[in-house]
């Protein structure tokens, strides 16, 4: 009696659950949004995530629902739970990845450390908000921004008129949220998974590098982190996930300050960018262990395989050589590489793959992590 | 333009290169004998593997031919290489992996060390060679065994009638293979991959612990092995490799004696039992090695990423409680063991799945992955 676990969303995420699916002897049905996604394999239907004729008919031949994205509406979801379907993470705990302005009220009903903030409806909130914030502040939307979209810093109360007006015209009313510019002296990730049972496993904290609002770099365990802080950084998230009462894979992105402190930055159900090192650098990857947590199975060892590993992300773009030609000679450069490709045309911009390296010299891996990516980059 | 990696056969081994397929950005489909197979995930075709017409067909759409046993017959692979088809390894390298007898005349051309063997083709001429054996030996069918099948310990010149008879009456006429029985103090395996391009790469020597003449346990690398005994056995393997001109992934199976001598002992030309520990121990598991072997990529690190990985077999029986339910009860109390599954509905004495635990205590990892692969046996 294979145990059936089907995935909404067909991107690399759900790709990426393939491999530990076909170990663990599980059953994955992905419904893609159109054919010939990453995760095709895997793709038993094509459909609108947001119909939910669509994702009913998908859910109904599997044990248990899981997601490559948080983007079902939550009337969709409730409707499936209301048809009896599992799902993991289920509306109320998702709210909060769909919703940065529910998450920013979550966290702070948690009593868990954050940037200061507000909902702002108009430029006249914003300013306000600015004049007591040093005249500069980020400006989110609280819906559909992914990797630096919908994210923007102002330095006037007129800086967001355009999205006022965006909001005002989609009728839903709405607001902004404003947060205080963190003076950060750089970003960690902390990685929790939960099962619907309530046992809670974390992974060591690890460090991310983003480059142009995109997650670039990833150095696990952040190195020269304080135990204190590297210990403050899990009880948030594990705060988080058991304050949501999250089921599955859960990244808390942090801002660390130079004077210790952690501030939650955003978070994501599932699993996420900053966890991909976990894949050839820890003894259960973030992807057999959503799986594990949705199924509620038990929970693998979150411990490092080796001291450092050092995650590249690559990005497509216009290349020289294709990816194959390029793939194979970082390959043949970097025998210990560990490259993941998505199976993803190339895009300026666009996330098409990642590099793993692990070892016992973290300049040494690093290094060779950024030479092998770099076959990659023009 | 995605690279397309034919298997045929739908058995574990072509369900275990699935996972390194996806994340190499590789599209892989398999030939199944039957549906429903182990590696049913990416089963694009099913149908017989000796005819040359479903082959023929299934091999069209790939851009190199591979496969999870070498029981396709020699004129299919001829046909497939006359039509142009890319196969890896080919026939002329896999012919000493479908007939023992041809296997141990290439080991004598190749001058590399085996037991005394002799092609035996009635009852006077197996006697003759107990007599200067010391009354007992081995009687091998060259064709066709597997997991202790076709392997017979022998101490009377008629104890392999039925065998003769047999081959008498299927017309092809035939001898049987006749080997001294090895006084052996272990059995190792050596494991190479070679490209087309002829780069060969190396894993540690492992040993191998057989039960009822199928592998139980493999311990890597083979615990206090010599060094000159583990360079041996790699000079072998190496041998083998180059001399019948392997493409993919090879193990050489091999007998230590308390002398210090290695004796070759069988082959195959695939990813094999004896390498399954690579999938959590190795920076790259056979499977994505056969994978990038056959397709011509640059190899990867052979390096073992723990001092120890020990790998133990799981026998499908009668058992009390459901697979999954056992499955469950070994991830609770070994959350580092990677329990590793098939697919397949037990049977008594059939492989469903194994498990892996690494480590830098050997009699703490083997206790470790024995308690975990406990659960699944009574």
């Amino acid at each position: 009696m294979t145990v059936r676990v089907g995935v909404v969303g067909g991107g690399q995420l759900a790709r990426m659950m393939i491999a530990p699916a076909v170990e663990l002897g599980v059953e994955i049905r992905v419904l893609a949004e159109e054919p010939g996604m990453s995760a095709a394999l895997a793709a038993t239907a094509v459909g609108d995530y947001r119909d939910i004729e669509t994702v009913r008919a998908f859910a109904k031949d599997v044990d248990v629902l899981t997601f490559d994205h948080e983007h079902v509406p939550q009337d969709v979801l409730r409707a499936l739970i209301a048809d009896g379907v599992a799902v993991h993470p289920g509306p109320d705990a998702l709210q909060y990845a769909q919703d940065k302005l529910a998450m920013r009220r979550k966290v702070a009903e948690l009593g868990l450390p954050q940037p200061d903030w507000a909902e702002v409806a108009d430029a006249e909130a914003l300013g306000a908000f600015l004049a007591s914030h040093g005249s500069r502040a980020v400006v989110k939307t609280p819906r559909g921004g992914y990797d630096g979209k919908g994210v923007r810093v102002v330095g006037a109360a007129t800086d967001a008129d355009d999205w006022f007006a965006a909001l005002a015209e989609d009728g839903r009313g709405g607001a902004l949220l404003v947060e205080e510019l963190v003076d950060f002296d750089r970003e960690l990730a902390a990685q929790v998974a939960r099962r619907p049972s309530g046992e809670l496993v974390a992974y060591p904290v690890v460090e991310t590098v983003q480059r142009g609002g995109v997650c670039a770099e990833v150095v696990a365990p952040a190195a020269g982190l304080a135990p204190e802080v590297a210990a403050e950084a899990t009880r948030i998230a594990t705060g988080v996930a058991h304050g949501v009462g999250v089921t599955g894979m859960l990244a808390v992105e942090l801002f660390a300050t130079a004077s210790g402190r952690v501030l939650v930055n955003e978070f994501a159900m599932r699993p996420h960018n900053s966890g991909h090192w976990t894949q050839d650098g820890a003894v259960t990857s973030q992807f057999e262990q959503h799986l594990r947590a949705v199924l509620d199975l038990p929970l693998g060892d979150t411990a490092a395989r080796a001291p450092w590993t050092v995650m590249i992300n690559v990005l497509g773009g216009p290349v020289a050589g294709s990816l194959d030609e390029r793939f194979a000679a970082a390959m043949a450069a970097h025998p210990d590489a560990k490259v993941h490709a998505y199976g993803k045309a190339p895009r300026p911009g666009r996330k098409v793959g990642h590099v793993n390296v692990s070892g016992s010299d973290l300049d040494a891996v690093r290094a060779d992590a950024a030479a092998a990516a770099s076959f990659f980059l023009d």
